[in-house]
């Protein structure tokens, strides 16, 4: 496989009685660049799987993809170049912010930060289904537990599973999912699930393109729920099969 | 206090059987912009504590300020500004890549991922020391289990712990560790503890900064392997006070 997402390597454990020799598995991190009309817009170290759905995730965290409609074609290319071609009028760059976050859409400008909302769509999710949902997503892969190195992100809607992918960086993991939104392939109208925290720039890009319900194996931070908040959006931290723990906007969690 | 570093809301714990009210303390994400010479060089979310360290490794980060000795004062503005003067003859915009990981110097130049390293520091840590290390970090402060939003990370040298900051981005709290290296404050000649993950980013910055002994209380990634394993500094996961997973470069681990 020309692109696996992990690599063994020899490892020595050692203790203060003596050491031994064991078998490390580890997330393959490597550097894709996203170019959008052939233009180069950034490179990010990437977990190699799913990106199609990065690539497109990665430009609407960047402000240049909106919506879904806009992608035309996206291309793989073996130079370690994901070519997005898409139907856009302008490519403005705005101020941007570094997040806290990872990865893909480590940018995001203050105008979103501070902008107004559209409405999110509309969804219930209710507790057999947060159960399922979250049962399928940490049993879909073995990397997560193999290289303790890669965070999942899962999106629930119409009563299933639309959508699962993992990456190095939770961001990536989450911009995969976006992607797979703007490319037509998944709904919006339901809930995201991500191992990862949900700090300000995951909660806004979620918002940005609707996502009513927002739920993280761990916390927020202040930030993303103030702009959870304000976008109205749901958000559950410390999601567990039959326990959540919501900081904002309940109405949607049915029992 | 002006910059609290949590913030306290109440939230409803929900479950099959009915819902409770709680109360959970958030780790407070905030934005401040990093200026070098009055020049804005880009902005991150952080904790806002060791906000002088942060500037500086931020700047080291994005390969603007690149050795101690360099930096003539820091400044933390109201404004949300840390302003950075510094003795560096020009400022030169590398290509950039935004790594899987977080945060503060979430660029890094191609060049610095290819480039050739200049010899580490010279270091050994053994045992008893990795047990005090590990132990005094994960009590130092009560932030990461009140939480669960933030990182943490320590530099052990010359025998005792030399300094630990926190951030909401692993990479933010290894830069305040590099900031206050390249403020003299502490030195480079020992080992690194931090309960993020190694990814390419983490490793390269204190690979470059010098320090030959990086320790994660999880797992690296095949990047940050091979630039550990190229530096010649010596990489070890799942760190505990009893055992390390060391996976390149055991020498530097006595017992």
């Amino acid at each position: 496989m020309s692109n696996p997402v992990t690599v063994s390597h020899k490892t020595l454990i050692i203790t203060p009685e003596g050491s031994s020799e064991t078998e490390e598995l580890l997330a393959h991190e490597t550097p894709y660049t996203v170019t959008l009309n052939d233009e180069e817009i950034g490179s990010s170290m990437v977990l190699p799987v799913g990106l199609e759905e990065f690539g497109v995730g990665f430009l609407f965290g960047q402000g240049y993809i909106t919506k879904p409609g806009e992608v035309i074609e996206v291309m793989v290319c073996p130079d370690g170049r994901i070519a997005v071609y898409a139907d856009v009028d302008e490519q403005i760059r705005h101020e941007v912010i570094i997040t806290s976050g990872c990865g893909g859409t480590g940018k995001i400008s203050k105008e979103m930060l501070e902008g107004a909302f559209e409405p999110l769509q509309e969804a219930v999710i209710s507790f057999p289904e947060i159960k399922e949902f979250i049962l399928t997503v940490l049993q879909a892969s073995p990397l997560g537990p193999q290289t303790h190195c890669v965070h999942g992100c899962g999106l629930w809607a119409d009563g299933r599973l639309q959508a699962f992918y993992e990456d190095v960086g939770r961001h990536n993991a989450v911009d995969k999912v976006l992607g797979a939104i703007l490319l037509g392939r998944i709904p919006a109208n339901g809930a995201v699930y991500t191992t990862g925290r949900l700090t300000s720039d995951m909660v806004l890009k979620c918002a940005r393109i609707g996502i009513p319900i927002l739920m993280s194996r761990t916390a927020s931070s202040s930030l993303g729920l103030a702009i959870a908040k304000r976008a109205g959006a749901t958000l559950a931290a410390y999601a567990r099969p039959e326990r959540l723990n919501v900081f904002c906007h309940p109405q949607r969690i049915v029992v």
